[in-house]
């Protein structure tokens, strides 16, 4: 899990070179992963006969890898056994920026755009070990307190993986760009309206076994807390755990 | 802004068809729209030499009409005066599933996949009205109080355009899927952690004008409220509003 001979940033190339606002552009691994890591949700590009798909899903990863389900697969990678392109994108929504005139108002924002060559992961080892990950990273340890996997099942699930080859960040984390321009006097109101992905309270399933309590594993996801927290946190409890099965 | 004309449902082809889940997936406009508007973010994929690339933009909608600024556009339609097929894709996650097996855990989520030839908006009117509706629609009647844009901004606001041709939307919110298997008298906690997206307090700007207070069109974006109820509602006031000039 360890990616500890890996130069510190990604090479920067025509593909993922931020163009626009240029000076929000980062390439450091520990940027980029911090991005991914804090979301649960991305976004995957893709083409089919010259027809881009953007789909969403659930991604994980591990060091330079990154996982998800195969719902898209069978469209995706039905004619390309060999791994497709794509870009795997992360974005969070952290704040509305109104401005004292239209061209000013923004968003804060984190967004990281991942390329690479998507492909089934078919070796067994690897296969077994991103299923078990995909709970384990969200959920410390609760794969093993789980009904275990089934042939059928495994069979059934198809997983994706791709080796992040290039990436990018970017970030816009400040308040309203004309304070310090001209327009800063102009009488309307300015500021940044902040959001953020919080979580709610458990819904215990109403047909719970006898006894069965919300385990300590779970505390991360506690009411009130952001969903980024509990997400950075799991997954550096994720990775400094003992290696899983297989690593 | 009205699509009066517009049959009820999206064509379903092979490019819109939901394969995975597809008992998840909807057509029509009405829930399409649903999923657009309680949105800022989209993600948009295109292709350029037959790379995907998905990038993440604030998104707007008039009838069947979506618009984002061109952040993209420099890279995406420089070869494509004409437009290019993309896919514009906005996705909530409302809540991550946990199962008593690995196999049954999921997320709860609406997401709307959208596909059409985007191009660059340069009917001077259609830009003028484009640029206002940014504001206006996430803020009702903000953009008249604002210092007026300029020649040069108008200038320099790449402002694209797309007619959503085909879409679909996909929705799963429901409890666990295991509660009516042999699964659910397994030992392990299993139930839904609720999350959304929600507002926080106002951030003004710490050079405001003198005697300039929070806005009443601010009022949706109060405190403690979600960003789907705020952007539903300002959308829903939008399309009630006067035309805005040249509609």
């Amino acid at each position: 899990m360890s990616d500890g001979a890996e130069p510190t940033s990604y090479p920067v190339t025509p593909r993922n070179r931020v163009k626009r606002s240029h000076e929000r552009g980062q390439y450091d691994r520990a940027t980029v992963y911090a991005v991914l890591d804090a979301g649960m949700l991305c976004h995957v590009a893709y083409v089919i006969d010259g027809q881009p798909y953007c789909t969403p899903t659930i991604h994980w990863r591990e060091g330079d890898r990154l996982y998800w389900h195969g719902s898209s697969a069978s469209r995706m990678l039905r004619h390309e056994k060999k791994g497709a392109p794509v870009c795997v994108t992360v974005s969070h929504l952290d704040g509305l920026v109104l401005a004292r005139s239209g061209f000013n108002h923004s968003a804060n924002y984190r967004s990281a755009m991942c390329f690479g060559t998507a492909a089934i992961v078919d070796d067994p080892e690897e296969k077994m070990r991103a299923l078990a990950a995909v709970t384990d990273r969200f959920w410390p340890d609760r794969a093993a307190t789980l009904r275990p996997i089934d042939e059928q099942e495994v069979k059934a699930t198809t997983v994706i993986g791709m080796t992040i080859e290039e990436a990018s960040v970017k970030i816009r984390a400040k308040g309203v760009g004309d304070d310090d321009l001209d327009d800063a006097t102009f009488p309307v109101w300015a500021g940044v309206i902040p959001v953020s992905t919080v979580i709610g309270p458990l819904q215990p399933s109403p047909i719970l076994a006898p006894g069965i309590t919300v385990p300590d594993n779970l505390r991360h996801y506690a009411k009130g807390r952001t969903l980024d927290e509990a997400l950075l946190e799991t997954q550096a409890i994720y990775e400094a755990g003992p290696p899983l099965s297989g690593n």
